[in-house]
């Protein structure tokens, strides 16, 4: 390693240096570019969709232990339900000039050179990097309504959400509409993706009601999660993740400036998820007297989004500030919304609502572009967050008066595990060892 | 992320769409498409080494506690001896012009230009990328010889599969011999590595009974999984990592053509993936009355199975049905080998043989290529499949009559971890915590 | 995959192969040479970043369930402390001529083409690759003192650890110093990183003691892990993280001949992985009777240390029998340490320094520069064994002797879930599951 490292260091790499500097026969061909920029789609990509197995087994450490083979499920077959319905008609809706995936072989959609969409990569990458996205939306609302809704409702609102609710906001901004026009900036959805599935799951656990017996004589009952390896695994496959939910937010990686950018991204999202890690830490030892993993679990997750608005104009220590007061953001965020008796089972609320909003407001902060003002960025926050409030609420009333969205008392207390799949995640463990 | 998408993406763009389209001084020199066909071959190696996590896990999560440490030990130890046996014999006998990886420092081997192969690429790569496929094959077999086989027969086993059975039939079609001079069409190995593993786990249950206790009086007694959420955990990474055996088997992306490609074959994936997880989701809930957990993981892994013989020609809808296809199979197969007292812990019959076969005859329907035919890929079905079915039963049996394959009744009774390492896995929790 | 496989080996590509030996015109333009630097230093970076989860779930299986959520919180806190201090402090004292990160917004931090550095690559890349193997370094110490550290102390360590400590000795290899120029080779940090760690960890379990009943009358107490699954998936997620720890230190990928170098770096990094698990496998079996999954799972890493010095000049074979005689090792240097009461609760300190002193040591065997010698390789060892071993011993003490390091016997006895975060890891399970 060292040898290499500094004879490149060395003095006689002035003459490569000097090389770099020319710039016009230096820069990449056009294919080049291309190949370049559709590989950080599907690196970004596969990283994205092994976020999905991040809040799956976040949310399966998090609630007890009846509920955890439904968690699994509802993780699973939401990823499934969310990608079918982004090819059906989430991606048509949201970008409007884009190829028809369905279309024919021949045309855009086809491996060789036509296949290129003229914002230089390939069309497929981009469908892939797109779909896994809505997924994310997605699966941030099965953790707050953990442990007590109905299998069939959730997944029919995950399909409306991923196929309706996200492409119509997310087509204002990404899809050209006109909160971009506005000048409203959101580097990697913190709220476009965040906070919807934020606002999303809010509304829900406002209409669905808290966990039997969550709230009792003005107290919360504590119901700790069932496994807090798996809750940590979960964290960490998110904070993996996110370097290529904010890196390829790039979008392009087919020139010199965009390789330091998205370096500059993935150093930012770093830093932001430390920082809220550490603040979290810090900010429940002194709350609280002693340290909460699950809080500080939701303090990396809080840094994370709080980046995402803006993960590459911030200094490293900037990025590390922003994230930390996400960190200490869902401190307090939590006992808040028990204070309403809002029952968010993982934090889901705290995390991706609170510091969605908050990500978003602070992108001026460090963005001088004139465009962006944080006028620009209330109207974007208030306005999507109207928009799926208002969707949400349509879609989860409408559940609740037809099929029903909450399983019976008998049913939650046994668990969706017994009562929805008629199974066990542990079942020789815990109460289920006994019958062994 | 937005004012940049759009500023490519409008009318100023016309120009460098119109860059694009001159194809001759674009196209990227050859050392740049080599860095890039070697780095296709590193990132799909590393994710699909990674699926021996995900096949251990899935593992670990279906047996029951009484055997997980010791399905991990050997998914750990298959890996390792599964690598070794490629480096020593598999590598050359199924390649039959490559060099010798244990050659001098000097030749292809080198870390120089020399050290790369007429086919565009790094020769470390290729090695690395091939050596990781036959780590998957050899580990579809555990899952389904799991809860009564001793370590010994199955880690000698899995050094015949890995070093002679499956480099012998790759060799027809991937190392250029008769089944591809023949026409027959296996992409990324839905015949040539699962369903190669899945005979010769057809071929172990068969010999080797099934579990004490099984199938009594006609009927299957339920054994369920120790845990659910490490098996969804091991059906995500198999997730995960398939990008990287599905994608890298387009073996380049030194072009605009192969990196479109590579898109493709990405997204198709994932559609299949979440198509077969749906189908085995609404399959269980009309036949069973109630959505069974470890058959829409299965149905995932089966899709995923179903579109590997070819994922590059579908559009994204036909991949899905595909997929879907691949998860409805799973969940008659299951039932359909439990009929015939074949005992397979984990279903990976059902996934790898039945849905390799599915998915190898199924090339046809999308791939136009006038080579193939559903008589040539029926042929390459019935001879990969009577090779390892004969070759494997040979093996089971040569071990069966020497140092014996199955644990005592006694040893399975008090499971594999205490007779075949001494120890737990989980030492704490279920009958181990009367211990302490 | 295979009609197009030979199409491209097949006689028709001799003229492709042609091309390729035109070498002046064929070389990748300086600005495509960054970017693929670039890109591998960010792949490399978050495949290293993960390892971090592979530590956290090899000690969360490895103690026992009253531990386990400290120290799941341990490996989440130590990751966002050891950043922070990497940026505040660490990275400027270990490169003496890199930018500062904390810098202005222009100048080398900035998301263009002034953001590259002298060496071909991105600084924010190479900030993230290098911030990411301190983390590492940290890692390793959290395991061994794993059970009866209190948390603050063990956290200031690691701040100290990752900012001073660390970037010194660092400095002197990495960063152009002394041992650098004497001609000490430590290819991807053997030394630098892991036997670091090691010293650290060593130093700490002499000055706290064993845990409370582990050395009983001259025997050894076992004390078995709580979860021997998610023991072996961090195994798997380290040797899954590896090849970004050893690939990436070849710090290049612009040229065919890095790239070549980058794949055998893959292959010889599996392959000793493969030959610690399998020699590891043998030598249990041989000593004990019985094969031990810990010993496997510690076998692997313990190949992967032991080449990490070192993954480019071996041939796949002696990549092979280097890591193996790691793997062996490891088997006798844990109960080594065990006759000394130096109570090392996952087996870190043979791993990582045994291991770690091994591969440095094992670098002139298949390494002919002419500035290597065992000699030298020893002055490197010595000198940075003895200097982290002062400056652990003073932190250490300085800790034990103002805010103290240990929890109370009582605290111990309950576990430090109880005493130090009021929760538990697994409260349905267990002692836990009593309480329901």
């Amino acid at each position: 390693m060292l040898t290499k490292y500094f004879i490149k260091k060395g003095t006689l790499t002035g003459l490569v240096a000097l090389l770099f500097s020319i710039p016009a026969s230096a820069a990449p061909d056009a294919d080049t570019a291309v190949i370049f920029n559709t590989l950080l789609f599907l690196i970004g990509g596969f990283l994205v969709m092994w976020m999905a197995a991040g809040f799956a087994m976040l949310e399966a450490g998090l609630v007890r232990s009846k509920n955890v083979a439904d968690i699994c499920l509802k993780n699973i077959a939401l990823f499934g339900v969310a990608c079918l319905m982004w090819m059906l008609m989430g991606y048509n809706l949201m970008y409007l000039d884009v190829v028809n995936y369905m279309g024919t072989i021949t045309g855009p959609w086809a491996p060789d050179d036509s296949g290129v969409m003229d914002t230089g990569y390939a069309a497929g990458s981009d469908f892939f990097f797109q779909m896994v996205f809505v997924a994310t939306t997605a699966s941030i609302v099965s953790g707050t309504v953990a442990e007590r809704i109905k299998l069939a409702p959730f997944l029919i609102f995950t399909a409306i959400l991923a196929g309706v609710i996200y492409p119509i906001q997310g087509s204002w901004e990404w899809g050209a509409g006109w909160l971009d026009q506005m000048g409203f900036s959101d580097f990697a959805g913190s709220t476009l993706v965040h906070s919807t599935g934020g606002w999303a799951a809010l509304v829900g656990a406002l209409i669905l009601g808290p966990r039997a017996g969550r709230y009792i004589d003005g107290r919360v009952r504590p119901m700790p999660g069932s496994s807090m390896p798996l809750a940590t695994l979960g964290t960490f496959i998110l904070w993996f993740g996110w370097f290529g939910f904010n890196g390829a937010s790039q979008l392009a990686l087919g020139t010199v400036s965009d390789a330091a950018a998205v370096s500059n991204i993935f150093v930012n999202t770093n830093m932001a998820a430390a920082g809220g890690a550490v603040a979290a830490f810090i900010a429940t030892k002194l709350v609280y007297g002693k340290v909460d993993l699950s809080m500080v679990l939701n303090g990396a997750l809080a840094g994370l989004v709080s980046i995402t608005a803006e993960p590459l104009t911030p200094l490293p220590l900037s990025a590390t500030l922003i994230g930390g007061v996400g960190g200490v953001l869902v401190v307090f965020a939590v006992p808040f919304f028990d204070k309403f008796k809002i029952d968010d089972v993982v934090g889901a609320i705290s995390v991706h609502l609170v510091c969605g909003i908050w990500g978003t407001m602070a992108v001026p902060i460090t963005n001088g572009d004139e465009s962006i003002s944080f006028l620009t960025q209330f109207v974007g926050v208030i306005s999507i967050g109207a928009f799926v409030t208002v969707t949400s609420a349509l879609v989860w009333y409408a559940l609740k008066l037809t099929i029903g969205i909450r399983l019976t008392p008998e049913d939650e207390a046994r668990g969706a595990d017994i009562s929805e799949l008629g199974m066990e995640a542990y079942p020789e463990f815990g109460k289920g060892s006994q019958k062994f």
